[in-house]
């Protein structure tokens, strides 16, 4: 950008302008009406949505900024990394290393002081061990499933998924959103009776 | 959703769903690798990301996370309103009915306490009247110079935009960010150098 933009100014435009990327990442999860795959960008927008929506259901110590900000970079890693579709063992197992490698270059363009802060909400995120983390994660679980049973089982069906499957797929949000299990429950139980999902 | 989820639940989850729809609403923008148009759920997370790294550049008054509330729920009257071209003087003129029925619709899905709430800060956007909705208008209209000047002049060339209509288009940029004054000044001053924007 040359020498009339401060370096930290530069490095943070450089960030903003190369996370664009994220909005080419597909998902496996299909959009409500259907037409497409969704991608982690509009993904990212659509739970941290939720996490203010949603606020009411997270334990009391939960802090919905820190959680908003977890959910929007939680999957900048797939600009490198790629998706992994969840169901995928074989291709999980390379996950953690891909993604270490994508954090530390994505991150790393940022000022010293933002790297390290945005890298540790996502290692928090990854690490599944605070309250904040956990409602996080709980939302990230609970919108694909709301988009596969709108879409009448959508990659579900597509895969053949299992109730077994998805019970622990859905295990994160009874943890990290315990007011929202009963729900949780319902829907897995009507996606049977639907035939959505493989009982 | 049947008698076994709570009311409240139940409009909640139905707003989540309803909101699916504005990963299907194109913008002008185009995205930096030009493979489409950008769609305004993703571009809602982009400045809502925005928000949170360039929050240093903000007046020292503003709130971040309310900032952010405002950027994640600005665009979505254009599920029923649509996006309308910022330099379409003609539909330009209709706007303001057709979004005003928008929010009446999709904000009246949630439970009456959060569908005041989010209409609240989205008619704070809209009236641009404090730093919080100022702040979030400057991000709002950044974040597709960036994309233009990556796209080298991307939707600009394309309407044979002039210099003068972009400052004007960028002038909530020095009022709600001062401090990316000269930051702006310098891309615009680059983009009519490299022939992206016309003297």
């Amino acid at each position: 950008m040359g020498e009339a933009v401060p370096t930290r100014l530069a490095q943070q435009i450089q960030f903003v302008i190369e996370i664009d990327q994220l909005k080419g990442i597909l998902r496996q999860t299909l959009l409500t009406d259907r037409s497409r795959r969704e991608n982690s960008a509009e993904h990212s927008w659509h739970i941290a949505l939720m996490a203010v929506l949603l606020a009411e259901y997270a334990p009391a110590d939960v802090d919905v900024l820190r959680v908003v900000k977890m959910l929007l970079v939680h999957d900048l890693v797939e600009i490198d990394a790629g998706d992994t579709f969840c169901y995928d063992a074989q291709h999980n197992q390379s996950k953690a290393d891909r993604e270490q490698q994508a954090a530390d270059r994505l991150f790393g363009l940022l000022p010293p002081d933002q790297a390290q802060e945005l890298r540790s909400w996502w290692d928090e995120f990854e690490a599944q061990a605070t309250p904040d983390a956990q409602f996080a994660a709980a939302l990230d679980r609970l919108q694909p499933m709301l988009n596969n049973v709108q879409t009448a089982g959508g990659t579900w069906k597509q895969h053949q998924i299992t109730k077994a499957q998805v019970l622990q797929r859905a295990a994160p949000i009874a943890i990290g959103a315990p007011a929202l299990g009963d729900f949780i429950q319902h829907l897995i139980d009507h996606s049977v009776a639907q035939g959505y999902l493989r009982p």
